[in-house]
């Protein structure tokens, strides 16, 4: 088998959702989007659900459609792209709440369906997505009138708890919101560890229930074995893989694993990484393959049958980090080609 | 709708395996590993069998199996990865062709596969797969009186004709092979553009049928639109996106479109990426999101309903250059999200 095992604690992911919710008083969703970080939709949402995550939130209808039939009817999807052209006859099926952003949105929504439900996302800084002041002034009365569901937004840089920008958009998001009625959410990961008054009702964590940054208690969540497919020893003066960006300058074990860039394990990560069999680390050598990565097994005592990239020791942080990315970008790109083992809740 | 489509054009793609096909004079087979490069191997094998493509070539016998229910009997199936522990089962029941690249392996397949196809593959200086010097010289009367399906290497340097290591592997290749009967194969993409003496008796193209470089006449195969969720005024000394790295200096239109780097679009894109809107290019502001961009739509006259990231004027060595990787790595991330459509072939 020259495929690697991706083995998924859904124990330690329900344990990250109660901790996560445990620190706010009201409700806690979850973000399920991009296949629940890459984790896998159909078996990560029913846990939450059982947990006890009532709100779920996606991309794209066609999400949220795909969550529907997972879950079956009772808990409130929510669409961050709202209510787009060609959405209607998705979110009518699959009772879905679009988050809607622009007057746009909300005249589409109404018209072809009243009386659905719906969210209100304000922009209050991000640039991104969702309602500037102005346009929510005008539209404000009317939205309220028809109850929506949730009104929210979303912050830029919850990621880095002294940034100016986290006040500056929690202050624009009461001015904007004080007087309502409706259930109000400000906070993802990020913004739960921001502290109370970044909760409101409903806080939606996401990267934080899979195990990444900025969420540093949580319990990590994905383990990945890659197997090894051949090991051969490399003298002094040769070169390994690719390019031959790697030259042995002593007598070296190689061993040759069975994933690479085609199962997301980017390719930038080649020069600094590491993988582990058992309690030892070994080097990455050489550029990262589409399907193979070549690593210094020198230092172990047996020919190992695997090596891990992801384990509890080195998460999806770690990985990024030599990648010069995020956790998230990690989680979001783990390959279609593993194996795929769910550790129960 | 807040999916993006991905076109991928399989007349494109067959025009590129003739035009490399024609390139040398004997056969011609197609890697089709990591879900055909990321574009669909249940479209596209049959299209390249249809062309006249009967030797195939994939990662791991889970792949294999996966390609012979889409091709039914007759063309070969061969396994970059050989013959592994647990992969008996996948090999006898797929009729799979292992490329043994160990003595280990070749036993492994004779005990457990007697008469079995197989292929021998040799490493030529890569330091990746296949047997050395050594080895090679003790297996080879035993291996070859069982009479491989192919003996094959697989270069490191191609994409940079000029490299000696080229010349080198070839000089290995031909030593180790020079009197032997079964067919042999050295040439991938690369290998193929390097001439003539590289090509033996099958080339097996890889990333040029996808449209990728080092093949520069390859006709782009994959087109790729991402529809608009929002359009907004952003004011001098206004932040876009995560973490304010953007900042506007003068009034400018953003729209915000529906995919980021959960689709695959590799996140360290950002700085330097451009989409297009028709004939106009539309620089990227920000960090690519999860799921979404931020792009400059100032200079467009109309509001677009949708942005390419690759199209004929913008394929994946683009995109690539971007992210400081290769195209290979751009084609491969294709994302999961995307709705597909085939142009036929």
């Amino acid at each position: 088998m020259a495929v690697a095992e991706l083995t998924i604690d859904l124990g330690a992911l329900c344990a990250n959702w109660r901790a996560l919710s445990s620190l706010s008083q009201l409700d806690t969703g979850a973000v399920v989007k991009a296949d629940a970080y890459g984790l896998g939709l159909a078996q990560v949402a029913p846990v939450l659900a059982q947990a006890g995550a009532r709100q779920f939130f996606v991309a794209a209808c066609e999400e949220g459609s795909a969550l529907r039939d997972i879950l079956g009817s009772g808990p409130e999807i929510f669409v961050f792209s709202g209510h787009m052209e060609g959405d209607t006859d998705l979110i009518r099926n699959a009772k879905l709440t679009p988050l809607l952003n622009s007057i746009d949105q909300m005249l589409r929504h109404v018209e072809a369906l009243p009386g659905h439900s719906f969210g209100l996302q304000l922009d209050t800084g991000m640039n991104r997505l969702g309602m500037e002041d102005a346009e929510w002034r005008a539209l404000r009365d009317i939205a309220l009138a028809q109850r929506p569901a949730l009104v929210m937004s979303h912050l830029a840089c919850a990621d880095t708890p002294a940034h100016p920008m986290n006040r500056h958009q929690l202050q624009n998001f009461v001015d904007m919101t004080d007087e309502i009625d409706a259930p109000r959410s400000l906070a993802a990961t990020g913004g739960i560890l921001l502290g109370e008054e970044y909760h409101f009702d409903l806080t939606r964590p996401g990267i934080g229930l899979y195990g990444g940054l900025p969420y540093t208690d949580a319990r990590s969540v994905a383990t990945l074995s890659v197997p090894v497919i051949q090991t051969r020893d490399v003298m002094p003066g040769e070169t390994v893989g690719y390019s031959n960006t790697w030259t042995a300058d002593k007598p070296t074990r190689v061993a040759t694993i069975a994933a690479g860039y085609a199962d997301g394990i980017i390719r930038a990560i080649g020069k600094d990484a590491w993988l582990w069999a058992g309690d030892v680390r070994c080097k990455v050598l050489g550029r990262v393959s589409m399907d193979m990565i070549a690593v210094d097994v020198t230092d172990l005592d047996e020919e190992p049958l695997a090596l891990d990239l992801l384990n509890s020791r080195q998460g999806v942080d770690s990985v990024a980090d030599w990648a010069g990315t995020i956790g998230y970008e990690i989680l979001t790109n783990l390959g279609g080609r593993y194996k795929r083992r769910y550790l129960p809740a």
